[in-house]
């Protein structure tokens, strides 16, 4: 199991597709130069094009027995500047990350700046007019009312197939850091398809005064997509961290 | 007068030159699109292939009346996402920003990670063993040598072909920052072609017991760049800011 970093903006997401520059796509290769019988990663959370991630984790299965360093000093010769592996441990064969996650913390930027910063092109949402404190505030505000349990069915794109939409929210919250930046961190135990952006989306849209405040309780009241709001764009997105029922074995850096 | 702010990664540096693509290239190219008969730009610090601006100044001539204002925007229309323009300002025909800097802050951005870090790719140089915090005293030390008044001609590479080499420092710091990164803090009146880069260089050699401690005092008192130690890669160096003598009259934003 890889622990990996990546800057999404050059791919079409994680889930390998062909003719397609993927996450999944790029690891494989590398992987295959190690150990060629290897047909395919699993990944714990598949993120969708120009998302980011600082700690996702990915599982195949060899016969190759390589310590875990091996594994990452090898790995780093074949991967690009855009993905790095910084932490191998040993699983058992068919172990299922997606099953072993118990939790997620995203990560959502915003950039409060007038211009564009060359330094976060494809890496943050910029929005000059939150630069205003009062707005900012009625963001936490609207954010809090999806703390906790609810049926999430409004924040899930019509391309997420599952029917049980019941999640649970463990922190969401607004931070404005340094140099103009906003973050929104949100926790909880799982994701339907785009709900982090949808709901920083509509967030954004009640704290500039465009929906009216109230808009994120009532959309999960409804569960109708077309009660919330927009779906922020893709760039701001990060997967910060994953917390895993097991973390394997013989783990390198320990 | 602009304030430019670029990620050097993908430039052959900022001057043009025939056939690469270099800041002043694209930056003439969008002023280009406002006012054709614009040739030229000039620059108040030119900085090499692969290094990074927070708060470069560029000036041009036009006859074109716009308001500040309107040449911000107006350029964000026509400048990659790598190069922004953040503030104009009104200076006279002729104006040459080289001749009113008064000092440059430079920044050098160690990563001090076992692996690479996606999101500092071409942005930082990587020395792991940076993470230990005596070699990081020891940088310290070194670098104070170099505080002050003297002449820089062992800190200089063969192309620069200035002979009056005295320059005045007026800060060297070694900072810690979140994240594992370090920061090389650097204020003087002016600098040397590589002069950050090589003042680094050495004090990071020195940090990592590769040169005896007090190499930048002898490479000072001898003059030559035989006795400095390497250059470091542009790739962790940032032009943070300029104090310049006049910022221009009715500048957007204010």
């Amino acid at each position: 199991m890889l622990s990996v970093a990546y800057d999404g903006a050059p791919f079409a997401g994680f889930a390998a597709q062909p003719g397609q520059r993927t996450v999944a796509g790029i690891l494989v290769e590398a992987v295959q130069r190690l150990d060629p019988s290897v047909g395919q990663v699993r990944v714990a959370s598949r993120t969708d094009a120009g998302v980011h991630a600082r700690a996702n984790r990915v599982v195949f299965d060899t016969t190759r027995e390589l310590p875990s360093r091996a594994w990452v000093l090898g790995l780093e010769r074949h991967l690009p500047a855009s993905v790095a592996v910084f932490r191998a441990a040993q699983v058992e064969l068919g172990f299922e990350p997606r099953r072993h996650t118990e939790s997620k913390h995203y990560r959502y930027l915003v950039l409060c700046r007038r211009t564009p910063d060359p330094f976060y092109a494809g890496r943050a949402w910029r929005i000059w007019s939150l630069a205003d404190d009062e707005r900012l505030e009625r963001m936490r505000r609207e954010l809090a009312a999806a703390l906790g349990t609810h049926d999430f069915g409004a924040f899930a794109s019509a391309r997420d197939p599952r029917r049980h939409r019941v999640r649970t929210l463990t922190r969401l919250s607004v931070t404005r850091l340094e140099d103009d930046r906003v973050a929104v961190d949100v926790v909880g135990d799982g994701f339907l398809h785009n709900m982090v952006r949808i709901l920083v989306g509509t967030a954004v849209e009640v704290g500039l005064g465009r929906k009216p405040e109230g808009t994120i309780a009532s959309a999960l009241a409804g569960r109708d997509r077309r009660l919330a709001g927009m779906t922020a764009p893709p760039d701001g997105l990060y997967l910060e961290s994953l917390k895993m029922s097991r973390e394997g074995v013989d783990a390198w850096p320990g």
